[in-house]
């Protein structure tokens, strides 16, 4: 155990801190405006409504506990956890296994009820929520752990195993998830792979596309589509799994999958920095990818904006004093004295010639975890601003960092916050407006606004939180109309009627 | 530079050796039996004869030299380099630019002319080079760089840079290519990514469906598909690349793509290994993976008879004695010292317990790349036995090598050499029946068997060759009638008249 000091502050009472960020309870009292009226351009489809004789085939199938149709306890399924979104679905289903969405599926396609899948409801664009009164299909028991092979490092899991708990049973194995969230302790990884989810070390261990090796989905027609592949090279025909990572359950629902854990790491070493400038953030991750290497496990970029959402909404405890950026460095290898040498070795030439003006370094798991915190509990801080525009961006790497500035210009005083933060090895950057409240006026001094800025330097609209129901008149923004005309003819072969995720990811 | 000796042999004259596995020459004088009467059940499709019209539509678009006629030099695009394959296509179109493809496939598609999309004609499925007389549109000339971002690591070329150019480019600026195969020094990144090639460092660098960022594809009625991210996230609608890659040039042929570039490794370390039992070879696998960590690049398999088509076919040395089994164990990291340690530390851990009997390790270029040599050039040795049944298969990790021995009863004395080697880090073995000369007779003792023996332990057919045109009618080993059903489905929507490389990847 080591802790480099460098100009590092004394160590304060940094309290115990709660695990996960999403408190799925009603801590947030007032409910959002249902989206039938925030956005009353859009329109129910012509599906069917649901009746009696509907809900008792479902009874008949799963039984009265796993139909739920009480209007509060049907509340937390129609409401994203960010309050942006609500739908009025009067009717909630919990299967059990693939055969049990299979019916479900068939039975809502021959009937035309249209179908909202949800996992941990964690998203943050709508995309997991009714927009109207769309079936909820939630994965949430669907929670066994299949396999695992210790040799190959391929798990198999059902679709809602939340990420935390398939974490810590892979600890036990000498193995870790691929990717790390903040939502971990709620979302689900039939979510996570449906949403093509990136997070925090995707720098290190790759997307989703390259580490899901293998799943199972129903199609909107109830039929069970079986890539369960475990195998790291699998080439006879198309790489059908694609078709459902990423697209956000519209094409169908991912009941399984299998994926490949790296193995644990050994050592793990955090830094955190404290530093002047954003151009200084940029001359440290161009030099930390050459000088941390192979060992380099995660680069995260905060302005001082985002870490007061968490040290003023919440009450953490930064360990360094203010500084208008911080980066949190962390590093996975095999071999702690070499990490630690690579690491100091970095973070002195750093402290020497000015880059960075103050920091710590530990591998101490509970000043790690102290952290992570501070960065993976922002979205959940800035909610207690009141409404927050979110806005999940690929950009060039100079261009980080710009819209921030250009936006507070643009929102003024109607903001209560305006800042950003994000995955700053991937190019990614949370950008985010708060807001007493939601106001259409200031919705419009953001957008198209910061969608055309994006589109012009060829960004990306949505990094990792998908489209969901909020982007889709804006996915023109990132992509081409061949491109956007293909996915619809996808979509129409794959579910003519239009029963899955309706309203969502495609323009109308 | 170190040399690590445990019980090495003295250092023998290793000759320069050819730095591409390929000779594009007519090396092998025998011309293989046209496709059409070895498999006298494919019928030719009802495409149009290319008749007069058509040529002189096809020389206004390319100018007369870009339209090769001329049967001699029709052959080597005919013919597929290891002798199994031969079309009799009296068209290759060469253009330089996707609207000239554009152009193309669209003449092609109203016309109702098949087409056989060409990248370095170095596949091994017979995908590569026409069934019948379809047109051949080879990539061959659009072979320019685009961009390459230093910061990001991505490079963004056109489809027929050969991969071997690629790495040379990107070495001046610090980066090396995510995949690396025997057939560098003529494979083209075009076919690479239609392929979704594997190739020696996959277990470090992950696949191409990770690493490709984007691409640009024409479609069958010569729609530009502009899917050109150089984003490493972005999560705007379904993942259309995806259709493209290993989909073996039958939705779209790929004109342009982006690629994340890893860091040069400034370490570069390898060990060849001689051990007594395949089971050693397993040991020694599990235990790099959590031993050498983050630094493993590369973890391969040969055993004698693999060997011996180097050594004894192409004259070149091995630097150990003979053995039962060998093994390459590559690092790539960014201190030597740190790398050398970890190494020598496994590496002594294994001759002291008598897990390895023998083995070299080196960082001296000339060293490794001649250790490299035997490894890459198996294929190319087993050619010079006459014709080889090829099989490239995933297999759990426990029966990696079970079927060698299983081939060597099946086929007895017919065979020249019964060989597996390959890529034992992601479960890929590379088995290899070669005799005299193409044979019906064991050509049956091993198909269906040895699909089937595949399948019933749940491995795949083809772990990164593909489908092409010999595997077609086993396709169903590794995939299920549903998810063959959508495949078909999908080609139906993008390539209704199914111009694009027919009689090849899905089962007619």
């Amino acid at each position: 155990m080591y802790f480099l000091v460098m100009k590092m502050r004394s160590s304060r009472n940094i309290l115990p801190l709660l695990s996960t960020m999403i408190q799925r309870t009603c801590k947030f009292s007032a409910l959002p405006e249902l989206t039938k009226d925030r956005y009353p351009n859009v329109k129910r489809g012509n599906y069917s409504q649901i009746d009696t004789k509907h809900l008792n085939f479902f009874k008949d199938l799963l039984g009265e506990t796993r139909v739920i149709t009480d209007e509060n306890e049907c509340l937390g399924y129609n409401t994203d956890w960010i309050k942006a979104n609500r739908g009025y679905s009067r009717c909630v289903l919990k299967p059990k296994s693939t055969d049990e969405v299979a019916a479900i599926l068939k039975f809502c396609n021959e009937n035309l009820l249209a179908v909202c899948p949800q996992g941990g409801n964690t998203g943050l664009v709508g995309g997991s929520v009714p927009v109207f009164d769309e079936i909820v299909l939630s994965t949430s028991l669907m929670n066994r752990i299949i396999s695992l092979d210790e040799t190959s490092g391929v798990l198999t899991c059902e679709a809602g195993c939340i990420l935390e708990n398939l974490e810590k049973y892979l600890d036990e194995h000498r193995l870790i998830m691929p990717l790390d969230l903040g939502a971990k302790g709620s979302c689900q990884i039939g979510g996570n792979v449906s949403t093509n989810a990136g997070g925090l070390r995707l720098l290190r261990y790759g997307n989703l596309q390259g580490t899901v090796l293998g799943l199972e989905a129903v199609t909107a027609n109830g039929q069970i589509l079986d890539c369960m592949s475990t195998l790291k090279k699998d080439n006879t025909g198309f790489h059908l799994k694609h078709l459902f990572i990423g697209s956000e359950g519209s094409l169908g629902l991912v009941t399984k999958v299998s994926i490949q854990c790296p193995p644990k790491p050994k050592a793990v070493n955090l830094a955190f920095l404290g530093l002047e400038s954003f151009d200084k953030i940029l001359m440290v991750f161009k030099r930390c990818k050459h000088e941390l290497g192979e060992i380099l496990s995660s680069c995260e970029a905060i302005d001082a904006d985002s870490l007061a959402a968490t040290t003023d909404n919440l009450n953490l405890k930064s360990p360094l004093e203010k500084f208008p950026f911080y980066m949190v460095i962390e590093t996975h290898g095999s071999d702690n004295g070499h990490d630690e040498e690579k690491l100091n070795r970095f973070l002195s030439s750093l402290m020497e010639d000015g880059t960075v003006e103050d920091g710590i370094a530990t591998n101490e798991p509970s000043k790690m975890n102290a952290v992570w915190q501070l960065r993976e509990r922002i979205t959940e801080g800035l909610i207690h601003d009141g409404y927050v525009f979110k806005y999940d961006l690929s950009l060039p790497l100079e261009n980080f960092y710009s819209l921030v500035g250009i936006m507070k210009e643009r929102v003024g005083k109607d903001a209560v916050r305006v800042s950003g933060y994000g995955h700053v090895g991937d190019g990614n950057v949370h950008l985010n407006v708060a807001v007493k409240e939601f106001s259409a006026d200031v919705l419009n001094k953001i957008e198209p606004f910061i969608y055309e800025y994006t589109s012009k330097l060829r960004g990306s609209i949505s990094a990792e939180h998908g489209i969901g129901f909020r982007k889709t008149k804006y996915m023109h923004y990132s992509k081409s109309k061949e491109a956007i005309d293909l996915m619809k003819s996808i979509k129409k072969m794959m579910d003519p009627k239009g029963i899955l995720n309706p309203y969502k990811v495609l323009p109308q």
